[in-house]
């Protein structure tokens, strides 16, 4: 199913709107590309309805917002909405600032949301609602561990069916969660968070994954993870002297565009519970 | 006279004002970097002017327009004329949208442009004008082949002489005109379309070409259109197992660093019609 | 004490909110995460407060202004001043437009500013204030060399003491000071001018030493300027056939990346007037 979900996206190249941050646009842009979909990237207010409608899905990505790319964002899901496009929030941030916690949550009531992708803390925020500036507790914002994994499985689901969402908490360990079941994947590597945005890299790699797979949508988002983390995995055996955080981005990005659906398959670590 | 062209910026080193995109602004300013030139950016009505002053060239790209942006570009592009500087317009996703369609074609008639760089699709747009906001239409966004090639010089050469700017369509083959001649370029290779950017990066370099050889504005966008492709092929020969497209992006602009003239006029694959 | 700065970074991985600019922001994320930072980035007016409040240093940089960020700027600026963080400016293009140059002037006289970071003319721009549109004269603008070393210490000892800011003159030697001390640092290599964003890149990484070491600001700005031009002599080491100034880029940041305490030490070419 995961290695299916793979052939779609590059049977049909999705092409995906992204609202998202200035920070890893570049990045987002390129793993797109690696993948097999395509990006556009427009958070003008006028102009993302005519976006959105050329293309196949939304990734809204909050990692630097403005009050311009905000109203654009509540456009283009709209308009996403009304086509049956699906549509992924990435929160990142909600919980550290009223803004960020206060857009996620109004973005999550007024648009229908097929998929958010988070960290564990980014999400619990969302769970538990009225996030405060000083981000989460501490004691909510514990690492999705083996210890905890059976609560934090337990959370997840919960939160889906709450929401209506797939929820996608990735970590250490990832939970990709549609309410019912819930895939536990164990790929990728601790180095990865030295990298900044493989997060909003996977968010937009996911995005495309739910675009190319409507009928799949809870194993294409589980296995847009798996390609990211196995790419991690990947990517890492390349490393040279020398090598640092820097040549380890541009190594993932390439695993992507070279990983093969048979590769995926013998690679990705996943349970279903 | 394209070995002149390439001598000439490195000569004079021209800095560029650039109003573009967020997506690939830090890769233009790499390979303006890369090729001799020097970049600045600035899209803020109230800085422009002042910025594209201290600059030989102005570099116009409206792949993420904001309202704001889009209000420096007509202020730049007004005290560009006045100063004589060259103008170009990058139209990223005219036709996809009604903002983009309009905002290009209000640049073509405000502003005096010396030369528009786009693909095939985004062209035809500009020259048939009042775009919808589907793209082009299918019939009319076809791909220059060598089946097609003399209407695709037709159509460049009359659409040139029209506007009044050089227009350079790239693609598998790419196509300069001035309205009188046509270059017909074959440097390149497919794998460029799997970088997000390897268009306004031309832009942004030709830019700088146009600049630097103010009496021969035709070889120096071809020049430059040369020089693109010619790195394209030569940082392929770098590729090494396990690249993909992160690392020959990269490549690219490293080729463009190390290009000498004597290399650019071995490489070049050009004819004149 | 180099050292000691260094070693406080990495244990203390401290949170920098950046309001910087769109070209060369990836760089400035990973360079803070590769040294042991970690990098958050907002400029929205509504959130910059918040974001500031979590993190424990600030580091604005006018690269790219907008109105809107300009008064992000203020904002989180005067609420660092307020919690006590250290506060950065990068006064990029200071002397190219009148926007950049009294802004930079207005952040100096309204917050309380830890240190400035910028090349010799943006630093005299804001010593003989009120600078022009058209740049800083050429006779002011002088480069700092072997021959007016004298003259340009004195200069910045100046500066730093009227400012009350630790002022940074970074170019071929290197100038750091409180107005008591200078240090004059020769690491780097003249090819990082080639690199778009190197200066950005440190005075992000800057604001991470500043706020790590509290009690020793100063000998952490001229270590985390070390740094940098020590990560450029090594990642130069690692610069093989075919490879330019994207390459270097990349290696640099993994040079940081990859430094140790120890390495630092030894390479670390200084000297304190």
């Amino acid at each position: 199913m995961i290695k299916q979900c793979m052939l779609q996206v590059k049977k049909t190249a999705p092409l995906i709107h992204n609202i998202t941050n200035y920070v890893t646009v570049n990045d987002v842009a390129n793993i797109l590309l690696a993948c097999g979909g395509s990006p556009i990237m427009s958070d003008e207010a006028e102009d993302v309805e005519d976006i959105t409608s050329i293309c196949s899905g939304l990734n809204i990505n909050i990692g630097t917002l403005h009050k311009t790319s905000i109203e654009g964002m509540f456009k283009a899901g709209k308009k996403a909405n009304e086509l049956g496009h699906p549509v992924l929030l990435d929160p990142v941030g909600a919980g550290a600032s009223t803004l960020r916690t206060n857009t996620a949550l109004e973005l999550m009531r007024k648009i229908n949301l097929t998929a958010i992708r988070g960290n564990i803390s980014e999400i619990k925020t969302l769970s538990y609602g009225k996030g405060t500036t000083k981000g989460v507790d501490a004691d909510v914002a514990d690492t999705v561990t083996e210890e905890n994994l059976k609560t934090a499985i337990g959370f997840v689901k919960e939160f889906a069916k709450e929401s209506g969402s797939i929820i996608a908490v990735t970590g250490a360990i990832d939970l990709v969660s549609d309410g019912d079941t819930c895939y536990v994947i164990r790929n990728g590597r601790p180095e990865m968070g030295k990298i900044t945005g493989t997060g909003c890299q996977l968010s937009g790699m996911m995005a495309a994954y739910l675009a190319a797979n409507p009928e799949e949508r809870l194993a294409a988002a589980a296995a847009s993870v798996c390609v990211m983390g196995l790419a991690g995995e990947i990517g890492w055996k390349y490393m040279q002297r020398g090598d640092g955080n820097s040549a380890y981005r541009s190594r993932i990005i390439d695993a992507v565009y070279n990983m093969t659906e048979d590769e995926l398959e013998r690679g990705a670590k996943y349970e279903v519970f």
